[in-house]
């Protein structure tokens, strides 16, 4: 139980947590489905019908999620709310609510503390999600941002990680390793800096791409299987989706997603910056491949797809802007491949971002 | 964004976040109306027809809202389970699913994290709400436990803060004050020792009743206006009530409950422990009312009722073993007055519990 506290003679009422809710959401419209909002014990709120809810929980601890040398509180904020968007794209669910958690620690003035609050609720409430509630704590340690973003989904058809079928496609949005690379690319001097990574990198990391309209667009024409967001990593991730549908995978190394900004951040990671933009040589293959297999939150999609909806998956993607790339495929058994550039075949094997691996 | 990180050649998949969450979870069984639960993106619930949705989320501090030197981690679980019930019980909301969040440092042991979270799900489950999501991750400093409570409650029909008219009753559960008096009596000497509070009061802290049962039975039987819950303390909860209502409130100090317990903990405070139980000598009756008013977050629930469903009331708290307590009247105007004991009158006027009011 807390401690009792009085409060100062000055009596700032307007550093008050109520004031302070209030602050976060100046500016922002009241959403739709909102019975009762911020400022009572909890929030009400009108289901549509004929729709289950769809609820997930993302917490941001500073200087484990997020440096706050790379990353400005704003960003962090909609780093946060990209995470939680993404949770709810992987269901094909459209963003309705948001509560938002703080704990702040000294070291963050309350100004930084609003920007980043404020920055997550502009973000969430662009996709669609009103916040309405959420809480304010202070503390010692490092800052704890969190969202619990709850959605909306027809009934029953969700998309889940189980279902994978062999022969169905494997598919996924955007270029993982992005994220990685940024943070490869800023920590490979002293201090870090993100100035080292290219420009259209950090654009794309610092303000991921939100895939909720084309996971929806894409829901309504069906053919998808099974579905998980990339914030572990792609083989993390893919390694999960195998393991729920009890199917295995395999990767086709040259099909992995290579854009030019990904392209340029190797060439800046192995030194090579400020060549001309072109093929990767030879030699980035090996540094290319685990960034794009290995830990990175890229809040990206992969979802396993029926082949013959692939032309439509093609179309929705066109159609929303969402670059969509043919990774491999679901394979009978458990095994989890990958066919290398050079023709071999070996297992697919980078380990993801597990926060308890490395404790006693 | 995470800084990659690889896994150690020990691999102990075993203390893996998702087998952590399996753990947390064991024994207890899947919850109504949960079509997907733990283990994937998002949770999917469906909710039920002609209902809404009530969402609240609370945050246990490690140091600010706990010590761990008063409080087990099962209690300290407990109690994070009673902070979010209580916030539904003061929306007349049902319980039905929750999302547990924990930021857990190097100093909290693996089992006491799970001591906690299972001791808080378990909790939750009691009174009818299943974990269906959440989110661990490591962090350096204080544990930091977040709760996000879903229920649901009749169309329309949630109780809220606004609406107290002038001429309600004001009605309290049980005995605001226990909290505070708990951690006075505990911090008393030194090193802190909640062997100094008395027995009884201390049961009723570390796990304190739901009021979930004796709202639901009387938002049935209709007559209250408003309703809150004793998260802050008595006056400043109160104060909240008043402002969202436009009104204004009498409290009489005779009227304010004490029970033995308190009555005791009050005892043991001022040193005299061990004399017999009876009314509490005039000069100890400042330090009661501070108690009663001031910062304490004892999850009791404060609401103002229309003043003819008394009886039906008393009937209420008394089929669901409910103690309450008329203590004054809501009044025209926007004072809070504190009738004495004495006779005389006076503004009522406790902090309660902000935890941004001293930080500049």
């Amino acid at each position: 139980m807390a401690e009792p506290r009085e409060t100062g003679p000055s009596g700032r009422a307007q550093d008050g947590e109520f004031a302070r809710i209030a602050a976060i959401l100046a500016g922002l419209p009241p959403g739709e489905g909102v019975v009762v909002g911020p400022g009572d014990d909890a929030a009400v709120l009108r289901p549509r019908e004929g729709r289950d809810i769809v609820a997930t929980t993302d917490t941001f601890v500073e200087g484990r999620h997020f440096r706050r040398d790379l990353l400005t509180p704003i960003e962090a904020g909609v780093r946060l709310a990209a995470a939680s968007l993404s949770d709810l794209a992987a269901m094909a669910a459209e963003p309705r609510w948001a509560l938002l958690s703080l704990v702040a620690p000294a070291s963050w003035s309350g100004a930084d503390c609003e920007s980043l609050e404020r920055a997550c609720a502009r973000a969430l409430f662009d996709e669609g999600a009103a916040v309405v509630g959420g809480n304010l704590s202070s503390g010692d340690g490092p800052l704890v941002a969190s969202v619990t973003l709850l959605g909306d989904v027809e009934r029953g058809r969700a998309w889940t990680r189980s279902g994978a079928r062999p022969g169905d496609l494997l598919v996924v949005t955007g270029c993982p390793g992005s994220a990685a690379a940024f943070i490869a690319a800023a920590l490979w001097g002293n201090p870090p800096s993100r100035a080292r990574a290219p420009r259209e990198l950090d654009a794309r990391v610092v303000s991921p791409p939100c895939r909720v309209r084309f996971a929806r667009a894409l829901a309504a024409s069906g053919g998808v299987h099974a579905a998980i967001d990339v914030s572990d990593g792609l083989a993390a991730d893919l390694a999960h989706l195998c393991v729920a549908g009890g199917v295995g995978a395999r990767v086709e190394e040259a099909a992995l997603p290579v854009d030019p900004p990904l392209a340029a951040a190797v060439r800046a990671i192995t030194g090579l910056a400020g060549q001309e933009r072109g093929p990767l040589p030879a030699g980035e293959g090996a540094l290319i491949t685990r960034l794009q297999l290995g830990a990175s939150d890229d809040y990206e999609l992969l979802f396993a797809l029926e082949p013959a909806q692939w032309e439509e998956c093609a179309r929705v993607a066109a159609q929303t802007g969402t670059p969509v790339a043919r990774i491999g495929a679901v394979t009978d058994g458990d095994a989890l491949v990958l066919a290398s550039r050079g023709g071999g075949e070996g297992p697919l094997d980078a380990p993801g971002w597990d926060h308890f691996r490395d404790r006693g």
